[in-house]
């Protein structure tokens, strides 16, 4: 079974709805993510009006992460105190019904972190961002549009796959996302402040689906925005900070690319 | 007993000497922060001509702070490692007479780091800065006018309080800080930064009022000057640093909002 | 026995082939550093065409630096884990025969680091970059560049040695690099990115020598042409990630000043 193609129409005036509801709401969203990417992934969720906190000691992680309106577990900094927080976290954003995104950074390359994202799994993330490399690792099989629907209805849960053109499905929708830019990976980090972005857009929208292909298009559009303004790419992590404060609702639906 | 306000004549032309030395000493402020903070932090303080460092292992931490003019400790990452250094650092601080700032980040979040605050206050911060709700957290009190001073008074520490208009007060004297620009809350660390600069001007100003406050003035300046030139988060974090730089005393002094 | 100087014109081409290799080849390079450095050093190596990780937990750090191409350890946060990180780091890079370089900072200030760093130097890095006082610490002799060249001899690597003018030598060869600029020393982890962009360089370059002068050749021309567009650290910070990415093997030769 194929899942059915979501159109633009549908996508782009969700995107915009996301967005203004991110700024009149200001969620907190929780971060368990690594070193290298949590100063970058705290200012995309301010820029975008959330609240972001970051705190990763196991005694007081539940209770930031009950506080907040979602929780994002980033995996790029896969030591001990981080998996036990990780742990609470998740756990507490289940006794809450809070959502959760995981973001398995590099499970690709370190068994024990690719053991640990699938048991994670099993604790119901309503969406999963990666990689191709990461999404063979964590499911055993190809990237392909069809492997992409099935793990997701499985899993009971939604793929954000990034790449040239990401793929976002819930195993029943399925949405390709054409915007960005190619400086986006010369800027450590910026995906996981995309995959933190996906937990605030879910925490101001039920369906996952939904909010996650919103945060792809929010973060796709500034990444397409910011470019044009940038030398390189510390000038573009500069911009795409700017251009996610300023971004108008009608811009993102104008420029959004769904097909 | 309602403490005496003081002048904009008395603290603005004192900020102004104060940023010189900071300039002329480039004191050693050794800073135990989270590890959101920590890159941010490091070049506020190099930008206004300090030397930072940031070591928090507790085998070495120790000679790091003795070695420094000033200490501060931000609870932003509240683990077992960084709390074993905190309390190495302060105790190498009171030896060394070296004073030493606190920031309570988010105590009104967390009981237990909460609980390590008042622990620490007792060793003797010559300025505790931190927002409303810390502080009503810290102080079991409202932060009215009144508790503040009364607080000052009674744990002999400067409080520094963050707002739309900062306060300080020693319980004696009273300032109202107006300076600052609204973009200050969208960058990460940004608090967490000027409690540095507080332990910066502490190091060069034997007044803790009077550095405290001037910390707060040379923040609240540079980021109105910053902001006349950002376009948003990204580009004010930047203009901030380049402020902060190039920031000089009459600017300062004449922009100064004491009320 | 005085080292013979090296002629600019040996180094100038050779760093503009080294740069062009980086782009094309983009080699992996694993490093372990402090939490300060992690996010600006990360993009340097991406400005320049690396493909950069930074874990440090000791079950998968093995992985990573085998799968690496080269790796970085900087002793920045001399913490148990990094530590313990560091051990399998670099056994993992001796048993894969991948050069490895030490960026020893601050043992001037902390004996037990500095007895790491001696330990280190028994596991035989291919290039040691480090400051002054640093060299003093480690080497126990002045950095007078007869000390420099007998202690490279002596322990068979190269010294990168950083200062007004940088000094790189492998005990047959020295070279004196005039480029670079003030602003270099006030932005945080400028020297801890240069470390990591020599590793990048040995990746790509066999001789550790020529690979040493290049990085440091790099870095500075960027740092020149970066604050040709600065208005102060902040914007320096962000001119030299743009610089770095756009810089062209001719203006690097042409640039270049060795002496």
């Amino acid at each position: 079974m194929q899942a059915p193609a979501t159109t633009r129409d549908d996508l782009a005036p969700a995107a915009s709805a996301v967005l203004s509801r991110l700024r009149a709401q200001a969620p907190r969203v929780h971060c368990i993510t690594n070193s290298v990417a949590q100063a970058f992934t705290a200012n995309v969720l301010l820029s975008v009006g959330c609240v972001p906190s970051m705190t990763q000691s196991p005694e007081e992680v539940a209770g930031f992460a009950a506080g907040a309106q979602a929780l994002m577990i980033n995996l790029g900094t896969f030591d001990a105190e981080r998996s036990a927080a990780t742990e609470i976290a998740v756990q507490a954003a289940c006794a809450n019904r809070l959502p959760w995104v995981l973001d398995p950074v590099f499970i690709d390359r370190s068994a024990p972190r690719a053991g640990f994202a699938r048991h994670l799994l099993s604790l119901k993330p309503a969406v999963v961002r990666l990689n191709q490399a990461e999404f063979v690792a964590l499911a055993g099989r190809p990237s392909e549009p069809a492997a992409l629907t099935a793990f997701a209805r499985e899993k009971d849960l939604v793929v954000a796959l990034s790449g040239a053109t990401d793929t976002v499905t819930d195993g029943a929708r399925v949405a390709a996302i054409a915007n960005g830019h190619a400086l986006m990976a010369k800027v450590t980090a910026m995906g996981c402040a995309a995959s933190a972005l996906v937990a605030a857009c879910r925490a101001v929208e039920e369906d996952a689906f939904r909010a996650a292909a919103a945060a792809l298009l929010i973060v796709g559009v500034a990444g397409e925005l910011a470019a044009e303004k940038a030398k390189g790419p510390g000038s573009f992590a500069v911009a795409i900070l700017d251009t996610l404060y300023g971004l108008d609702g009608d811009t993102l639906a104008r420029r959004a690319k769904v097909t």
